[in-house]
């Protein structure tokens, strides 16, 4: 039984406790029994207690035994990444600095997932202030391998069938990168998109909250949840917000057309990664147009991050570091003494070229669904002592674009190899249905050559 | 017949306009009279074309003659900063470097402007990039003294009665203080509430337009017109505004109550002023509580507002005066290289502070209904070779809070003195309402003492 229940996608789950045919509190035994055998070795909990869990699951059911209306996650647990304030779990950034924190208050993206029925089910390992420095988890499908940061407890909590769905912060690649290293789908929406107050602040040009979860309507589910207007994220905007779900679910009205698209790091991807993206566009045919993104015009985005990040860090994180004596990895206090450095005209120069490549790549769109490019520059490297290589997400994130990591691809050893499609901003709902046609059409072909 | 129509307010215009009494020609043409009588003297104008402006007016009366509905404006001229992109004048920022520069399209504020019916009549003059450095301009109260700056030509224009209207920005003190000292209404609106799409940009942090005017009931009807979402522009917000006008004309229905502020740079208020102040405080009686912004809170402010100022500034414009050699003036050149120093920490702490600074001010205003407090150090300095201190307009501007200065007081030699009234943030509309009822009850106990 527990064991077909973890098989569960969030979309199923949601449906059969919503019919009755399963109770919260045995979808969440069943994942508490998962968190059980297979926790140890993974290592994606920072705060986990089954009791409360199961409290929350339990009420969950005595709340729908009532007749009321149920919310589109009601009863289906969920992971937040440590460095999401959470009032029931302490939040602790990854970081000594911040021990036995407990917030007041939820971040707006929790009261989201709690309102529409979400079972807060555990904090989820963050690398040290969502930065490089890693924290305790491995990746489930080589515990020998990273499993990505910053996001890292999200994406193999997801990934060993702990959770169906877990939510973390990208502001390089922190999302896209673990989802892509674990095999599960992982999405940053568009900026302004998803509320970040009560989130842990780096950077209000490049923070971004998203979902992981191990099915594409399981984005679009819990991305249904968690956007919308905030007035205390001065980056969201109140307009509507389409409905992911339906629309995943639509019919694609044409074939779209992607651009694969190689940028000026475009060397850092691996053999293997390299050989299976060109196998990948060759194998789509006439969809697929290459498109280089030129060093002298894209080439100064990866400092421009850098500038705006170790500047914002500084301003952010200067002080508590500081503080902090030995207690800070050396990586984290170098990065805050390089944004240190950084000048107010460097710092403006640098967000005025992200808009510039925001409206460039907009213009971009006017021909292309989506962009199609690897989520990251190769499997899951060996060792947990770094997180890998955010290059191939820092173009995305700098602009503000929605990007999703899908796990379609394998490379050196079987392991999972994401593809990143990256879609015009704000509009998350067209890049979800492209992905949606990429997944089927694929599924399509693979069925035709197994048959 | 022209001395009378100079004289109208714009409201009264609009009504007489609006129901055929006086045609837009007719009124345009007695306002150029008065250019024609008074602009050798003020230099109010940096371009004015009279067949233009009449051309435009001719139209209005046409569009009326036509049976259309129109527009709150109708037929009314306005003048614009010469640092607010028009597309029929040039707009040249006050400075050489920008010699016949002509927009190819309106900014936000004027486009609105010319949908409600407004005749855009000229260019009023702006300092050097509306910075400190003076244009032509006198103080129609005396033309030996500075008419304040920026927003120089503006407030002198609608002095001088050449106007009933202009428009005019504010990213320290340039709004307020030329109106304080040419003894018009000016507001500063809540930062966001205008679109500066089209403005020259100093700084997205301290940036606003606003309106100069002859009475309290004109500046609500313009700024009826100005105000509302810009996707153009990232701090306006698509949120309601109220209707100004009809807000101004409600009856008050609770006696307000003021705040008389003196803030850490009172002691550079001029011993007239600061006595002038100290009595209307003491005549409004139980009305006025005295409040003290304190030094080692509120004290680096005004720096706070100098590293933002600068950086944003060196920024956005230190490029083409780098490039423009002996163009540019020194004082230009010198804050310029200022702002290249600030660290991008520094400039960021600014903004945090300001941001702090908003809300500690905004849980002021549970107690109270406005600030209020000089426009200015005192009245119009002699001189045309400076332009007067904003100290006194700095910490409303860096906290982005609505503010507007009332002719209400005189000082040495009769001159005009400011009194200014700062409101809670986005609510501009009970700004208005509480200056209307300070006007009003001002007036009923000078009617009092004379009867």
């Amino acid at each position: 039984m527990s064991e077909n229940l973890v098989e569960l996608t969030a979309t199923e789950a949601a449906g059969k406790i919503s019919r009755g045919d399963v109770s919260s509190e045995e979808y969440t035994k069943a994942l508490i029994a998962q968190v059980g055998s297979i926790e140890d070795k993974v290592g994606a909990f920072q705060h986990f207690d089954p009791e409360h869990a199961l409290a929350q699951a339990k009420e969950r059911d005595a709340y729908r035994a009532n007749g009321n209306a149920l919310g589109p996650l009601h009863g289906v647990p969920v992971g937040i990444k440590d460095c999401i304030d959470t009032s029931d779990y302490p939040t602790e950034n990854g970081s000594k600095l911040f021990e036995g924190r407990r917030p007041y208050k939820d971040a707006a993206v929790v009261t989201k997932l709690r309102t529409a029925g979400a079972v807060i089910f555990g904090k989820t390992v963050t690398t040290e202030f969502a930065f490089y420095h890693p924290g305790k988890t491995k990746n489930p499908h080589d515990l020998e391998r990273t499993p990505g940061g910053s996001s890292s407890g999200s994406a193999a909590s997801v990934a060993a069938g702990m959770l169906p769905l877990a939510i973390g912060t990208q502001t390089n690649g922190s999302i896209i990168r673990p989802a892509a290293y674990c095999g599960v789908f992982g999405m940053k929406p568009s900026h302004g998109l998803v509320s970040r107050s009560g989130v842990l602040s780096h950077s209000r040009t490049l923070d971004h909250v998203g979902p992981f979860a191990r099915s594409l309507d399981d984005i679009a589910l819990i991305l249904d949840v968690m956007t919308g207007y905030d007035e205390n994220d001065p980056d969201t905007k109140p307009y509507v917000v389409p409905n992911f779900l339906a629309g995943v679910k639509e019919k694609f009205p044409l074939t779209p057309r992607l651009a694969y698209v190689r940028t000026p790091v475009w060397n850092k991807a691996d053999k293997t990664t390299a050989e299976a993206f060109e196998e990948l566009a060759e194998s789509l045919g006439e969809i697929v147009q290459r498109v280089e993104l030129h060093e002298p015009i894209y080439g100064h985005a990866w400092d421009d991050l850098r500038a705006i990040m170790s500047a914002d860090m500084a301003h952010h994180h200067g002080k508590i570091v500081g503080r902090g004596g030995d207690v800070a990895s050396q990586t984290l206090k170098d990065f805050i003494a390089e944004g240190r450095k950084v000048t107010a005209t460097r710092y403006l120069e640098a967000i005025s070229q992200a808009k510039q490549f925001t409206t460039a790549l907009g213009d971009f769109f006017d021909q292309f669904d989506a962009i199609l490019t690897p989520a990251t520059t190769g499997v899951a490297p060996m060792g947990l002592g770094a997180t890998g290589d955010p290059a191939f997400c820092s173009l995305w994130t700098l602009t503000g674009l929605p990007a999703i990591s899908l796990p379609l691809l394998q490379g050196e050893n079987g392991l999972p190899l994401g593809v990143q499609l990256v879609g015009p901003m704000r509009r998350d709902a067209r890049l979800l249905r492209t992905a949606k046609w990429l997944l089927s059409h694929l599924s399509h072909d693979q069925e035709a050559e197994l048959a």
